[in-house]
């Protein structure tokens, strides 16, 4: 089913329990990013993802990558403090050494064969394109649940930049504001947002797994599209999408169609920006954030590449910024009773927000 | 009834467990200065009081104060980052707008009228010379509670100059210290005590509501007043009077007579000096201390309150750093069994704190 | 009984939940040491034991040590920023004036004799060499409890050097450090490791109170006593052990033979370095840490000495930094499921995590 902003029967009102929140627990049985594939070497790095500390590293012949408990299980020494011997990482503290699969197979002083319950936990790593993604839950299930990976992050029919930021702030109310763009009208009012915006019609693509969220408003485009396309001044047609994929991965999408041009060949392909929104939630409140913005035009164009990813950073930082007062002030308050109202352009947030307590609630 | 310092039947052993101390609760009906007037503009401020953070603003014709709830209903983001649109204030996040009263009158996006359950909290003020009031608790009684404002806060009477200090500790700390005297010639021995003072007779007027301690000394008076007075060197007797009015507000009063004076003339009107202490909580270990010294000689010499504003603050920064340290060794000790003990000259201190205990039983 | 390494029966496993880990309560019938006799002088000052503020001074006649509670017993402002007045301080608050028992023997505006429940609590002390001991429990079992002082420590039989590390962990860890010298291969092989260590065989002389390791290893000896021994490049047999004492001292000795020495003189009183670890928790995550180095060769040369230290300071900063980044990673994964491993060289480690855990369990 497809909903339009006409449901305008959607609730004014407190949002429900049955919705996640910073404090509902994380959800262990999916992919999120952990690294750039290019910050993952011979020397190893640790990074904490839903509260565990991991280490990471590649081996010595495939180069592949290793992800373990940065934790020695004898006196609990970060490995990451240790050293690389060929495929093993070998603790800081006392020597014990790891394989890849996290079971230690030497302890010096020890003669006989370690018993095979002394290890730290592995967790399954892929590597796609740009990053590297790691399972955090249930081993068994790695396999049967998707990569949120999509194609586009990687092939040759793009133009790719990425960046890191760091939130201090709950990956659900990323996710939200992500879904949500309504508030590009407000928070982004001096960079990528335009007016139009909070009032434009919506458009939900709500079906089954699909939780899709679009708009479509005739303006003039904002700087970080209409300078790469030449259309300053030009009134155009912005689409713009929002997809939760996953716990993991948040989709946007952007398609532009210039509504003065008389040239009908330059319809032919629209131009179109897409943005991986990669979260990984690093403690309940506190967020990796990786983002990769990728376009199908000025393919090519390094100068265009620095231009757009650095004004998409200027409006993601305005998001950093909501994100972190709003911890600060859920932080101050805490034992203050509060009741959080949600309005009809919540609808897919709402959504958003009950799968992944859903999710949650499932692994408990 | 008047109580002298003869009444040495004054228990000296613990502190007797109906007594307020950092950890009871806060009193929400009664008033409290939130800012200084000019600080209350066009362009909205926040602050925390009582635990709630609570943004401020004038209204674009009357001026008056608005103080809201700093926190949209909707997804928590303070409001204090949004922008004023005459007298309404719109969230800087989703673009939601509240009126004066605090009811959200516009939802982007939301075609149908407001329910008028969305809303943040509003909170009373009133202005009254240097200071805004806020009224934290339960609005149907704002009206029959008395605003411990003064006259001589603000009349032609006096001359005056304030400060503002921020202390990392209990309010019921700073009443108490600003209650007993006693400390001056220990902790201020260096800046406005006198040795005297610890064993100065007191004078309790104690009776109702009335919980006022006077002490009389025979004296050099120090430099803040002698200075100022001409009556460096001169026999005195200072009068000190401090006077709990309400928990956001303590009066202290100095009087002054040159006993080396021949002419009579000069005792026409004794010099004094009146401090407002504005006491208001931040949160259970931090105040906003706000301090208004009025005084009725050297009237309209710049020089002389610059002076005596100074000296004066010198010796407050004494009690900063004693109630500070105070909140340390607490928070150090917090799981440390102690046993606080009261001395004679702590009895209006301990009856104040009956009195601020029994408030705050009152509101649960 | 001695055990030797081939008590290969050593389980290599969980380790129990009787032993003591950075959560269990302190030891208060025990001598830790308080501060360097050069420390404490007519100038009061203050520091956390066990959890306790302690304010330090000197009487003025026999310059004795005294240790009070560093919290006035009326309003809990720390004693040490009082003054001294011959051998009693005065309360920098109100004046409150405790005798060197840590009884209330004034207090202004009082003039009945004050209750002999006034006080605060007074601690014993012993001044023993470089170091003030101080005893935080039942001062009924102060004398039948030993003083760990030992004689080499003060004694003219050898040159001493020390030094003060605070250490962000539990003081149980660093005992545990101390006690098990396998991660001189690993922590400190670019310090005074030699890799022979971890797999050398280990000597337990574990009787009755005592705990003790030894370990002989033959190799060429690291710069910190080789330089000063010139035994640059020789081959020599390196006899390591430690010794934990109380819960406040651990003792560590190095006893070098030089094996290519044909000179049987040479061989007559072997070189002996003998470290005193004093070992003082602040609180349940930091450590007040001294380290007194003695050795009984090149005496009186003070460059030796300066060398020395600074090298073994180097070494023991390795430790100090592995020991905070465990209290960090304890801390971020608090809530998640732990089970620490302990293995063969753990044996004397685990008696004495247990032992503590006794003698904390004796104290409740």
């Amino acid at each position: 089913m497809t909903l339009s902003a006409s449901a305008s029967h959607d609730p004014v009102g407190p949002s429900a329990s049955d919705v996640a929140d910073a404090d509902t627990p994380f959800i262990h049985n999916a992919w999120y990013v952990i690294a750039e594939s290019a910050e993952i070497t011979r020397t190893p790095i640790s990074r904490t993802v839903l509260g565990h500390s991991i280490v990471l590293f590649r081996t010595e012949g495939t180069g592949e990558v290793v992800a373990l408990q940065n934790r020695c299980c004898h006196r609990s020494f970060p490995l990451v403090h240790g050293r690389l011997e060929g495929d093993t990482i070998v603790c800081g503290y006392h020597g014990l050494r790891y394989d890849t699969s996290g079971r230690c197979i030497e302890i010096p002083m020890q003669k006989r064969k370690v018993p095979a319950s002394v290890r730290v936990r592995a967790f399954p790593t892929v590597e796609r394109g740009t990053f590297v993604w790691i399972f955090m839950g249930d081993k068994t299930l790695a396999d049967s649940i998707a990569l949120p990976h999509q194609e586009w992050m990687a092939n040759d029919e793009w133009d790719r930049r990425f960046a890191y930021l760091y939130v201090k702030g709950s990956y659900v109310h990323l996710h939200e504001n992500l879904l949500d763009l309504s508030h590009l009208s407000f928070l982004h009012a001096n960079s990528f947002g335009t007016p139009e915006y909070a009032r434009a019609p919506i458009e939900w693509k709500i079906e089954g797994d699909n939780l899709e969220v679009w708009r479509h408003v005739e303006c003039r485009l904002p700087s970080i599209y209409a300078v790469p396309l030449g259309w300053v001044g030009a009134k155009a047609l912005r689409s713009s999408g929002s997809k939760f994929v996953s716990p993991g991965l948040h989709v946007n999408t952007g398609i532009f169609r210039n509504l003065d041009a008389t040239d009908d060949a330059s319809q032919g392909t629209l131009p179109m920006v897409k943005v991986a929104q990669l979260l990984t939630p690093e403690t309940s409140r506190s967020t990796h954030y990786w983002t990769l913005q990728a376009r199908n035009f000025a393919r090519g164009d390094a100068t265009v590449g620095d231009f757009m990813i650095e004004q998409q950073l200027a409006a993601f930082r305005e998001d950093v910024f909501a994100l972190e007062r709003i911890t600060e002030i859920q932080t101050l308050e805490a034992n203050l009773a509060f009741q959080e109202i949600s309005i009809p352009s919540d609808r897919a947030g709402i959504l958003m927000r009950r799968r992944l307590k859903e999710m949650a609630d499932r692994e408990r």
